[in-house]
């Protein structure tokens, strides 16, 4: 999501629908038809919502069919721009402004701008900027793709339980944390707050007996849940005063992140750096003086979870994802 | 002390010295002699420094002999003031303000008004507001009005350890929490909290081994660690961004900091409403929108800490304080 200082003002925080929901499909329905090299994942590793695309994309093998732009934490005024690249450019789709594909979608166009975002690389035009539907397209649509052992991240006979878990998941906690972050008035703080750890303790109850959100494997429910939970203690606890506890003092829900965490293609997706210089150096209306704390001591993140005593199959009947490739290894100063 | 907005700008923070320096002692060799009735106390339960002064008149048993005005935890631009009385007025000395009492002092005085000060009842006029010298002077020159059974919180074998470890504490503790909250620049910030958490994991090595920081009874010393350690999760860990850890992620310190809240005559002094609302609403050069956070949880503070088994005579020779008086009962909402 565009994250910047547009995101709250004096009135409640609202977070804005996403504005082009074209779809990529394998049948192209929408005219975006699903094919390797075809277009380019745009990316923060600061941002939740980005976040989720960039874990399925590597549980699902989709490196080299689907490559990934990723944007510097701190955006200005132009928001989201490749300065972490050379000559401050995007080197596949040659522009320097993540805004430039939204505006050869629609010149003018008046919304802001936003990750995660899919590029027609031809084109340069975005063709969708619709997280919510995204990653369940990489799940489903994208298939024929997928690297052999990929998981099924969006099973059908489990899809309504999913659904139920990821709207409570979104309302209370994905968008939870942002309405308490956000909010300009003490009421709606502590409205939105104490959702976030109301809502978290009844899904500490869930995990306490369960490995994973639904049935024994991970799916698109655990992506979305663990995307908020690592960003909690560096971010979310301090920046965004959701305070009652942290997560590490959370004994289920601690174990289960970092069991996440270390599994391959959560953990080694998250940029501790990105996700501090981000929220705190952006956000100037909460951080006026945009300094970024030291803590937390990231260490526990690899410290033994023992949820194998639960049981469950992580990927199901399929296998973990090999290795990062080496261009897109996270740098040792956003790791623990 | 002061704790508003002038006490940081763009420069490197400094704490301001105490201004009047005037000692209260049992010979009256400054012209004011320790007298029962005679002066009046004025704190806020918010301040860290005040707040020695509360718990060394609770520990001495000097309620009656100096009595305690309670001053409103958020200052407006006039500072501290009476608004928790009727009328608005501190019902001993008549005045809306301290810095009334500050005026009768020293008119037009150029300094910042700060707690705890010792005013002069009959003239109206402050006496002292030197923290540093305030609490040692109670300990040792107020002796003929203390409590039977009062603790000697300065005893002479000792001092030049205690002073040692205070001087330690009040450097890199007390005050350099001050200092990572109130930098104006990332560098200021990172030296001051690296300092907070390396201090403290030198006093968590010493006080593994032995229940209180000097000896094995309670001295001034523990006071005035014990006053920063309170405060530490509910403000300085996210308000001041110490946040390498919780003190409830410390065992050591986290067991140390409740053996001493639930001594009497600490916690029973502490409102953490006062404490949360004071930083959280009066710095708004960190906190502009001036919300309040839930958190922390703090019903950990009574749980049972363990600490006994180290041995420890927490009043030496003399006994624990009696009940809180009820007009200074600190209010339901403030505990945890």
């Amino acid at each position: 999501m565009s994250g910047g200082n547009s995101a709250y003002g004096h009135q409640k925080f609202t977070r804005s629908r996403s504005r082009f929901t074209d779809r990529i499909t394998a049948d192209g329905r929408d005219g975006w038809p699903v094919e390797a090299g075809r277009y380019r994942l745009v990316v923060s590793r600061a941002c939740p919502w980005a976040s989720r695309a960039v874990i399925s994309r590597r549980l699902l093998g989709l490196e080299d069919a689907l490559s990934m732009a990723i944007a510097d934490p701190i955006q200005d005024d132009r928001s989201w721009r490749f300065t972490l690249d050379p000559d401050g450019r995007d080197p596949v789709l040659g522009i320097r402004y993540l805004g430039e594909a939204y505006e050869r979608r629609e010149p003018g166009h008046p919304g802001g701008v936003s990750v995660p975002a899919v590029v027609d690389v031809e084109s340069g035009r975005l063709v969708t900027n619709d997280y919510q539907r995204l990653t369940l397209d990489l799940a489903t649509e994208w298939r024929d793709l997928h690297r052999p052992g990929a998981p099924d991240l969006y099973p059908e006979k489990l899809r309504d339980e999913i659904d139920t878990v990821m709207a409570e998941v979104y309302e209370d906690v994905n968008n939870g944390v942002y309405r308490a972050g956000f909010a300009s008035g003490q009421d709606e703080y502590e409205a939105a707050c104490a959702g976030v750890f109301r809502r978290l303790e009844r899904l500490a109850s869930r995990l306490a007996g369960q490995r994973y959100l639904v049935g024994a494997t991970i799916t698109e429910a655990d992506i979305r849940l663990f995307t908020t939970l690592v960003r909690f203690d560096a971010v979310y606890h301090g920046h965004f005063k959701c305070n009652r506890w942290k997560l590490a003092e959370n004994q289920v829900l601690w174990a289960y992140a970092r069991d996440l965490y270390q599994t391959p293609g959560f953990g080694d997706t998250v940029d501790f750096d990105h996700i501090k210089r981000h929220y705190y150096q952006v956000h100037t209306g909460i951080n006026p003086t945009r300094i970024v704390p030291l803590g937390p001591d990231l260490s526990g993140w690899l410290a033994p979870h023992g949820r194998e005593t639960l049981g469950g199959r992580p990927f199901g009947n399929g296998t973990p994802p090999g290795p990062v490739r080496a261009d897109e290894r996270v740098p040792a100063r956003g790791r623990p």
